[in-house]
């Protein structure tokens, strides 16, 4: 029996417009900051010292800026254009820190469609209660359906 | 009893020079790409699902672009210029995939130097056998210490 | 700036049909075993103990039945309905072993609609390369939008 | 040298009753919850997103419903009847929400026999300070050993 992929509702470069827009949010915790640490690597101690942090000029320790770039990928790899997409590029602005407690929320918006390359330009942004955290654009090509 | 953070060897703005770089390098495993599923809520099926990773145009599953992204944030947030520096910007050029067993070596190379700014510009380049797989650079601010 | 949460496409109830389906599928590693091992607490050696997998009736290790009722529970709370819809029960019956390397698709079908108490009945299959692994039912309640 | 898998405790048909019990009980913190979305899949912004949590029927995040299943599991895998039992079956009946911050007991207790075919029927129910959040009830095959 061979399967048609059929349930993975990533969207063809025909069905996308501009100003399309997806969203997801995440509460960040010590949980995600750990294993955020642990799988990438980054031990950086204003993520993980929390004395460090409070000495910083944060305040506090903070969550680190790919965490929330993670979810901007999420958002763009299961919802908006969906599985079947390819990344090519990604800006990232830091404009602000996340803490401990803070609910992430990443939207994605359709900026621009070029018809001939079958790419599409994303405009990205992280918010926490509404103030922008990480603002940039993603770059994405849609194959063709086979 | 106060702590200095002297443990921690984040470089000042004045001990860093054009041409410095430093790496990284970690092996990519199914545990990495779960956990980095888990953690980014990124679970698009290329990453997920070994079948529709056969049928995509890599052929296998692949790793998540944003887990590479995070070894070039260890490197910066550990090394160079470690603990202390501020996270501004970071661009992204995903080039080639990374699979299971593939070992990525994120290095980072200082670019750029702006006094008056203190800000920091780094070439950042993800290999896989010395072929680039993300292209980038990465823009910090090095605080005056206190 | 307070959030509608629009961005989550939870399914009405009014938006239900009789045979409407979603399904995804998830390859299964070591890397998961040990996860879920880990996380419930089952640390039953047919799962991690490979010599005691060999000699048991699988003639392997295999996964955590449980493991693949999470991938029913994830397209049920991301898919079909998707989330809003709280989860009033689950039936499975466990038909084979998983090993690892299978991919499991769990698939969702709605079976029925109690228009009255907004309940949906859904049949859930979870299955390796077409046969089942496990069988069963699940049922939802789908409260009324604000 | 040969293992005889002599230390793993697994009761044969012939020591069950009608009536034994066991248990184990784990407290739910924001990493579990993370893990398990990791490891299903299941994303469902009721799990991970404080705000969406916030503004549901539930008035907080809450635990997966399959979380606590998995603490089923580890009591029949672990305890009763142990290794070399094979699940057959499972019910489960969602009665209340978990929270992060609460302790799940989860408790196995035989309720019938059926001799001829090897095969235990089990009472199973997680309780939350006595409360039941999930009734259910589990059948197992006990292969007669070698």
């Amino acid at each position: 029996m061979s399967r048609d992929f059929s349930e993975y509702k990533g969207l063809a470069f025909e069905e996308l417009s501009v100003g399309m827009s997806a969203a997801m949010a995440r509460t960040v915790t010590d949980a995600d900051i750990l294993m955020f640490a642990g799988v990438s690597g980054d031990t950086n101690p204003v993520h993980l010292d929390g004395e460090f942090g409070a000495a910083s000029m944060f305040g506090s320790r903070i969550a680190h800026g790919m965490l929330s770039a993670g979810y901007i990928s999420a958002v763009l790899g299961t919802k908006l254009p969906g599985p079947g997409a390819i990344y090519l590029s990604q800006t990232l602005k830091f404009k602000a820190p996340v803490k401990i407690g803070d609910t992430v929320r990443a939207e994605a918006t359709i900026a621009a469609l070029d018809t001939e390359k079958r790419r599409v330009t994303v405009s990205t942004v992280c918010t926490v209660a509404g103030k922008p955290v990480i603002e940039g654009e993603a770059v994405l090509l849609i194959p063709a359906k086979k």
